[in-house]
């Protein structure tokens, strides 16, 4: 297992080596992580972006979670969860700043 | 297969027998329904809301969906689709009203 | 000219005999409709439901607008006014009667 | 104290004879009310709208709160709680029941 | 024809040296454009950033739209498009960034 | 008194030495401030953040209003003024630029 640290806008970014790694890391997180910034992982027989995060909200129904895609943005809608927000490659950093942003700020703001 | 119709808030309903007819009803509409409310069914061995409501969505990305359950309101967060409602029992009828005029109306305004 | 006054959901609803009246009734209304519910009419020479929701922004920048077609949708991206709901044809009641509240209701929410 | 049901758009409603009262059967609910709409009353040594707003957020902070008042609309920017909704009278009927329901439904959108 | 790049939060930025040169990008771009901002232009027989707004929505009606304007923002109500920012100079940078961000990401949350 | 100036995302920064002074700062504005960012302070005899805010509305219904705090964040709920965010410690910067920049903007987009 091989976690990096970077920083971006202020955050911290653990990223996991792999989607059993991800889970893994969410299920031994205690409330210590703050989002999930995923890629959807099409390879067969692995876990897929819309598979952590699941699971991610089994354990934090209210956890913030983007997903990433250079294709297949229309999946988003059947297998994505609720609250969440999808990014289509390309994007700028900025973009994912804010949506992290957005995402963690709407707690305590009103559709 | 037994369709009965009912009128709410101008609303044509069309209730579906069970989970497995509501998918047929939906595969085979070409579009000519505009919303899905589902409860959720947890009998073992069916279709759940949360499998028709996936179901409309491979369909039609834009699928307006409405959820309703008495209990396990927290499951949406991680088994729902994205830009549903969830309507927990009990509540009245002009929560379900406004629930699909504004899913249906969602369209054409901005996050 | 003539008006007639009906009732839905509580609004009392002006309709005006054309867009050249409907121009005329909100110069002269000195504040006293509350919101505008244009069909978009494409007769030549006449003045679009386009024109009159315009008109009746450069009064009011605030004043909610609704409006209704059977086809050219996708006008509503450049024609339209901000913060405003399109309706396409047909649509329930309901959606209307949500339509109009939600925009009178959305002065004192945030986006 | 004097209490009397009313049904509109299918919710059940309880009027409360004052202020102090309306606070006596928050206190008592133990989460059998839904929401609270709440004239803001001015009459001097009394509670207000206001003062009854917070007062049942302090017992559940997500709790759905409406405004109604003739005057001083602006006074809610400063005195109103979070994720509330101010109506101005006159208002339709149908202004109340999507508010209250927009509220209740916001529980389960995002911002 | 003059074109400058410059990089802001990660977004590339090409700068139209007139409201026409603006319409005859967007006329050739073939989707490579993400976003247009624009600085809304009152010199008598030009482009005004109204016209590019609704020449860019006539091409893609979900093209993200930011105004930027030292005077006249209540314009904005009648002339801009729908699902569009108007920016009040003087802002700060990240306010552009988060605008244009905002409109970008918009595609894939609800109202 | 003393102030102090940064730079943070393009914002102009000043920071007032107590919650007093604070609302001397607002009183003598005449309007050059954009945006408030408050920390809830709650040693006895004090102003605290949900008092500034409270004052900084009643000059300005609009204006914006972002709470930080290390605990307590239930309190926003009653104590917190409509249309503000609460950020809870601790957060990333890009958090609270997102956040002003959000309510900054949120002036021309419907909820």
């Amino acid at each position: 297992m091989h976690c990096h640290r970077n920083s971006d806008g202020g955050f911290e970014v653990i990223i996991a080596s792999s989607g059993e790694n991800a889970v893994e890391l969410l299920d031994a997180s205690e409330g210590k992580y703050r989002a999930l910034v995923t890629d959807i992982n099409l390879e067969p027989d692995k876990l897929t972006g819309w598979d952590i995060a699941r699971h991610a909200r089994e354990i934090d129904p209210s956890f913030p979670v983007v997903y990433m895609t250079g294709k297949d943005v229309d999946d988003w809608a059947s297998k994505g969860v609720p609250n969440s927000i999808m990014l289509a490659k390309p994007f700028a950093p900025a973009q994912l700043v804010t949506a992290v942003s957005q995402l963690l700020n709407s707690g305590t703001t009103l559709a």
